[in-house]
């Protein structure tokens, strides 16, 4: 099958190295908002077009992964790319997903394809694992932690400030309110009480460090809500120790079972990644197969993870995946 | 919807139990091989029946939960009851699943019904986390560790022993080596560097100990290949520390992303059960309601876990689920 990729950055060159590890897909093209022949991919020989001529590979794409920002480009283009493409889109804004998805799936249905919205791991897998738990343990309660692992909305957050020449931003989940929580104690956790959040400045010559300092831990929804550290690293340091995007974190489910609720259950599903745009960037990959699949059946409109079954995500047959897998 | 449980054991009680905590869901009738007026079920009013009674409310059941055992109750039970209703079980024997699987798809095409086989956890969650796992990381390793739990069918071996009472065996993964699979790390590891095996034994009165332990400890197949730990008790102590069947496990998948396989992805999927029978029976029964709307849809014949969109698996409705879990 053949995949477009619509934007190149971080998570489109997730992508890219995703497609070379699955035998049954090929990159087709790379549509770029930027100058498409200053464009490098990784893929030998791959197209790069301008984003305006996303049209002309109508006929030649089978999935077109949209790798853009949830703030103002998904809302935009996954809608509009809907009508002419069957595409995938890993949109995190979790409080405005029905709006994306009423958007999108108006234009698929009008186009006759299929679109998946809001992949990659949350929303994505934590978000699959969420309702699997509950589904099967509808008396419980959930927690989901994030980290360790480098938030970019965080990291840019503390760029803007005056005096930052550059930030990276860790978000920590508290060992003990995991451990409690993994023991089945079903602790009320404030937002301090679950993460901490880690940050590492390189700030200006001459910048005053104790503002900056204060400016990053009082800073509104980011960090005021938060037990935060600030240390100040030089540009040589970022370089050397944190030029990675790992992530990760987990999602757990803590429910009772029996006549009097007397057994606990805990269900944890846990992802430690080197790589957040990669790992996403695979998730996306293996929902484009899914997608392929449901635009084969004839089935077109917007659909989300909770809708599609295990066995679409995979290239090996179903009987061989019952006998295997199951 | 109405549930009726064939088969009245532990997990037919886990089953029924969960059957409470779902607010759409009642217990339509119980089927009983043994002697019906004898069984006492913690449902009041609920009907018992005689097992060969069961074509009488042919038409009052919508899932028919089959509550058999693997060797030879469900490859007999669940094609011929999948004729006539839509059915569920937990078999559980690995190798022969695609025996199983023919025998029952054959019977539930034939009488227009749908059945769903090898639900519980191991097959079952286990299964699709594994599913889920390999889609992602198509370059990886997968590791499933078992327990700390009771085995039954490993209790059962060592009961048949001469001399012995009663007996718990209880299956345990090796710390070290899930900690260098959650490390990423890939090791290759032998049977006995996995699991260990800890016994807790009644010993009759003047019963030679030593024969019994040696009669365990190089029994094949279930402990030779095994360190294995034995622990002769009193009754007493059985009763009161040994009573419980806790189990659970880890499915983890170590992967490799970025172009030259630079980063490394850990994902893992975790159970820490109280109740082994009870969480098993909260997994049939989710799966349940998945059966009842494929047959409502007309989609009928075998399935499995992977089959099943994991919407399908909730009583919220697709809007809310997208909502408020995405």
């Amino acid at each position: 099958m053949k995949i477009g990729i619509f934007g190149y950055g971080n998570l489109a060159r997730g992508v890219e190295n995703a497609i070379y590890k699955n035998s049954d897909m090929e990159l087709a093209a790379v549509f770029t908002r930027r100058d498409a022949s200053a464009v490098k991919t990784s893929t030998p020989g791959v197209k790069v077009l301008p984003a305006s001529e996303v049209l002309s590979m109508k006929n030649d794409i089978d999935v077109l992964v949209i790798c853009g920002g949830s703030a103002t480009d998904l809302p935009e283009m996954t809608p509009r790319l809907a009508e002419d493409f069957n595409v995938i889109d890993s949109y995190d804004n979790h409080s405005r997903i029905p709006e994306h998805y009423a958007a999108v799936n108006a234009k698929a249905v009008a186009g006759r394809h299929t679109a998946l919205i809001s992949c990659g791991w949350d929303p994505g897998m934590f978000s699959i694992n969420r309702l699997y738990a509950n589904a099967v343990l509808p008396d419980g309660k959930d927690y989901t932690f994030w980290g360790r692992g480098v938030s970019q909305g965080h990291s840019d957050a503390i760029r803007r400030i005056e005096g930052v020449v550059d930030a990276r931003q860790y978000t920590v989940p508290v060992p003990e309110a995991v451990e409690s929580v993994r023991r089945g104690e079903n602790p009320e956790l404030t937002t301090r009480q679950k993460h901490t959040r880690e940050c590492y400045v390189v700030a200006a010559e001459g910048a005053d460090k104790e503002k900056i300092r204060n400016a990053i831990v009082t800073m509104p929804a980011y960090f005021a809500d938060y037990d935060t550290t600030v240390n100040f690293i030089t540009m040589e340091e970022m370089k050397r120790d944190h030029s990675g995007l790992p992530h990760g974190g987990s999602v757990i489910r803590t429910g009772r079972t029996g006549k009097d609720g007397e057994h606990k259950q805990v269900i944890e599903y846990k992802l430690t990644l080197d790589s957040n745009p990669e790992f996403t960037g695979s998730v996306l990959v293996a929902y484009a197969r899914a997608v392929k699949r449901l635009s084969d059946r004839g089935i077109y409109g917007c659909k989300t993870v909770f809708d599609i079954a295990p066995a679409d995500l995979m290239l090996a047959d179903r009987s061989e995946i019952i006998a295997h897998m199951l």
